[in-house]
């Protein structure tokens, strides 16, 4: 067996650009405040190409625990606020009509965020239709769950374009669940975009683009990642093997040679490292590898075996719950000058 | 106060054409096996003006108790044989591809049966754009549950228009929520039609018109009654009262003045009747208005009460799932010759 | 036939007590703010064996449209006073524990706004048997969603008492469905009561009784009426039907026979009635009847022809939800001093 | 950095009985018929203190795909009657009464198999209570849905000795959501047992035991593994990682470096193995454990992450639907002689 192992060019996915760009590249803006981070990255044409991501805005809030209700409300603040930057960067008028698409399955929990959401927002496009008097401040605002082609048998972009091109919204707001790199931001994370949903989002149904190219429309897009692909938790763990094996070397104690559960042990570890000759000898071949090819070898092992399966908080059906009520209620609020209150 | 009170020409609505022909009529055929009737109306012209509905063919199964599994297997065989007669007649090839849509709001019980049949619907579109090699005998079917305008802000039709003007299938087949004119009814019928759904259908919800007129492709449409108007149930009650009172005077006996609970109380007093005067007497001028009339006097009092009202069995929930599993199942069977059960 | 009819004493049931009792007995005061009543009954052995419900203090919240934001919060805000006025009143001390029961059935929707309430309630009981160190102003409370005989096969009351008997909370909380006499109820009215839940309350399930006499701890009840018998909408439709016919005649207009939708109509005919002899005229014999004998009279043919149906508002899933969410939510604020939303 | 590093001896928790036990030990009894699997287990004191899990019967049903209609009824078909022949070796007569008792939390996809399957579970006992004519070879059944702790606030174990004290049933079947030790087995494994649920069980939740020893009557439980610890996956992969390599290595084809996708890969694979010193090679210290070692390791740096993660195959919403199906169509037809079908 040789030392190096040849392998396909195959990434572990992820749809958030935080993931993907440097943190120190200076289109990179960083601020954090009440504990929630917002990082704004104005992807350009070099990155784009290097990240295989569109050029466009990529708003990144991140949080700690949706389930407590005062970072809940502080949340959805940020987002109501961010998104109506968005808006009104896209130069998107007060009275400019918005269809609202909640991409995703909700028979399946983790990609469930997309349909429920649609079932909290509030539609008002068939109030204009029956009646010219609408409340000043009300914007006309309609809204879709297409399903997936796993339940409808269509694909899910040809729906969109068809219902687009028939009711003719002036721009588009899509919610959709997202894969993560890192089970650190599963439920934590939630990302904007101006730049629409591209092929191979989502949690494993490849989809056509919906994009400002395809629609000739803006498109805004709200994604949450619910879930990572198995082979990321087998890599963050290895990793995190490295990390904690470097922690007990340098904190060795004769006298207690197992540590469990210290508080904070993730920030703890998190600045111990093996150099690369300790990785070989911990990992042997594998400790060698390069991260990339690490993880393709991983991912490489688990579809050769079939396994079609996520990794997911226990308490995914809750925090789902919780992050639609939060989004449905920031688009409420940044769509209708109007609204009181839901 | 006059004798006669004059009124809007509004009618409590049906979408059952069984309730609006007379059984006489010669159009009408009329079968029954395994208790399970089978009336088959070909309404023409004349008759469609007459009762405000489409010309076509209007095949109605008429069942009693369909929480029974052995009624539910049988009507399921029956749903099944008639849309595959339906679908032969309108000369429907083997191969051309079907769309199916479930109207009403899944949130909304005795509304919900469309959608709900939508999720055990045999989606395989998709696997004819993957895979040119799908097993002979399976046919091409895509499905949709568009929404309600209340939850959408869409008009329903104008979804199904533009899917199907984007999508291309050969033929259309509906499912819905129907209301009844008499409870006797409700969730113990099936509709089958290929007039496809007017407006006004529905349980309250009016929509545009979904049909070969304005698709351009043949629309079967598929619908039960799952409740009544509460003005029906008003109505209902008044007509039993003059049958009640007239089968007690009819059953005078001294020693037992009240009557309850008879065996098959329903079939004993339904041929008992009593005769104008009598009418007049019980129930003064109310008892003289024809059945028209006070329909209309019944429903313009509690509209004018602003009442949203709806009459429903209180075990909704439970029958709806097995019509949904009934209609699901026999129309899998019905476009697929090589499908063997789900 | 006799002009008058015997019947059964079978009067149709309703689980309020204001339905029940004379506005101006001395024994009622009511007072209103912001667009919501509380009445408080104080029931004393006369009244009790009067209407038939226990001795004890019955309170009625009643509002308009629970589905508006601000109306929702503010019969929150009531509801928690009220709760916490009772919990004083029965010498419920801070620390004592509680055990919240949600009757009724989760799969059909008018009954299950007692599972659905218990979902949202924040339980604390197991965090006392883990850790001694819990917050302090945070109560002991468990619930449970018994479910219905026809679902468990067991009496509801043997279920609860079996666990009042084992874990021995100091008080209980109940929340039900009920059933009104009146449409106008339906949704709109919150009861609370010191007295527990009798035999015959809900929406047609016998339970045993639920109450301090048979568990031997203070039992607060807290019901709200989803739906009425469908003999209820039969009878209140005649009643206003005499005074729809009884205004008609009063406003009587030669070029405008008909009257449609006028605005507050419900208002408007309210306080016209027809005499007697006007009543005999319209409604015959049935017009003649008492209102109790009339009511009986509807209910012996409803039952005899074995429908078992319910009326409830077309919108009643959403209406449930927001109910069920106001409910919980008073009910977290007025068990746990230092709770701080949810 | 020591060679050997000492671990908490903390193993991955299994509910399966086959994990646990050698395939060659002479009390297991294995049989394969149209590609289902019974393994019968017969645990006696000496394995029992080993696994450690309770003496008894442990019967494993097998298969392949649950989603399949054929699959499905075969597999049912076995648990109907494994189950009828434990009812028969536990001496259960024909007329004892059965209480059904479904773990879990209906709100979380994974661990509700027990709730879904008791909603389709037919109780009769409030038949026999209400009249004693019930027909013959109908069975008195009820059921019960406890809750979890995190929801009722009550230890579920207490709730079910409170009922059982109460109703006095004369056996319990417990429906329970199981994990397992490998990817391999979740959703496909039926276990049957008349020991019980004992500590630990489930899917994190630790619940104190239900067995005879502790209701006095007996308990048959009926599991299903639906996840997989994270430390679960993290280990299969880094053991397929070996074969993987060990398969490379011995089907070295220079000019193809790259596998992706053979068919069957699994089988192909599952017999090759490296040695030790190739172990070594590929993952140094880390190859060198012991398989528990291993697993204790990576449990250890996933716990001190505290991550509540669990894997689970995409589709799992679906199989747990047609999983309660079965089990309860099963229990349903094993428990009732007159049954027809459901």
């Amino acid at each position: 067996m040789e030392n190096k192992i040849k392998l396909e060019n195959k990434l572990i996915r992820t749809d958030l650009v935080v993931e993907l760009i440097d943190k120190n590249n200076k289109n990179i803006i960083s601020k954090t405040k009440d504990n929630i981070t917002i990082t704004t990255a104005n992807v350009k044409k070099d990155i784009s190409s290097q990240i295989g991501k569109k050029e466009g805005m990529y708003i990144t809030i991140s949080f700690d625990d949706i389930t407590n209700f005062e970072t809940r409300e502080k949340v959805g603040k940020v987002l109501e606020e961010e998104l109506k930057k968005i808006i009104k960067k896209l130069k998107i008028k007060p009275k400019a009509e918005c269809l609202i698409v909640g991409l995703g399955n909700i028979k399946s929990t983790p990609d469930s965020l997309g349909p429920l959401t649609i079932q909290k927002i509030v539609v008002t496009k068939h109030l204009f239709a029956l009646n010219t008097n609408v409340k000043d401040g009300i914007r006309s605002v309609s809204a879709l769950s297409p399903g997936v082609m796993g339940t409808t048998g269509i694909e899910t972009s040809d729906i969109i374009k068809a219902i687009v091109d028939k009711i003719k919204p002036d721009f588009l707001i899509i919610i959709d669940s997202l894969a993560a790199l890192s089970i650190n931001r599963v439920n934590k994370v939630i990302q904007l975009t101006n730049t629409g949903i591209h092929p191979g989002s989502g949690i494993g149904n490849s989809r056509k683009e919906i994009s400002y190219d395809i629609l000739k429309i803006p498109v805004i897009a709200i994604g949450v990642p619910t879930v990572v692909e198995s082979a990321t938790i087998v890599n963050d763990t290895i990793n995190y093997l490295f990390k904690h094996l470097s922690y007990i070397k340098n904190n060795y104690d004769k006298n207690k040679l197992t540590i469990t559960k210290l508080d904070n042990y993730q920030k703890k570890i998190e600045n111990n490292n093996l150099n690369s000759e300790e990785k070989k000898q911990v990992l042997g071949l594998i400790g060698e590898l390069a991260e990339e090819d690490k993880k393709a070898l991983i991912l490489e092992v688990l579809n050769s075996l079939n396994y079609n399966l996520m990794v997911t908080p226990k308490e995914i059906d809750y925090v789902i719950e919780k992050l639609s009520d939060l989004i449905a209620s920031s688009i409420n609020n940044a769509l209708h000058r109007q609204i009181t209150h839901f």
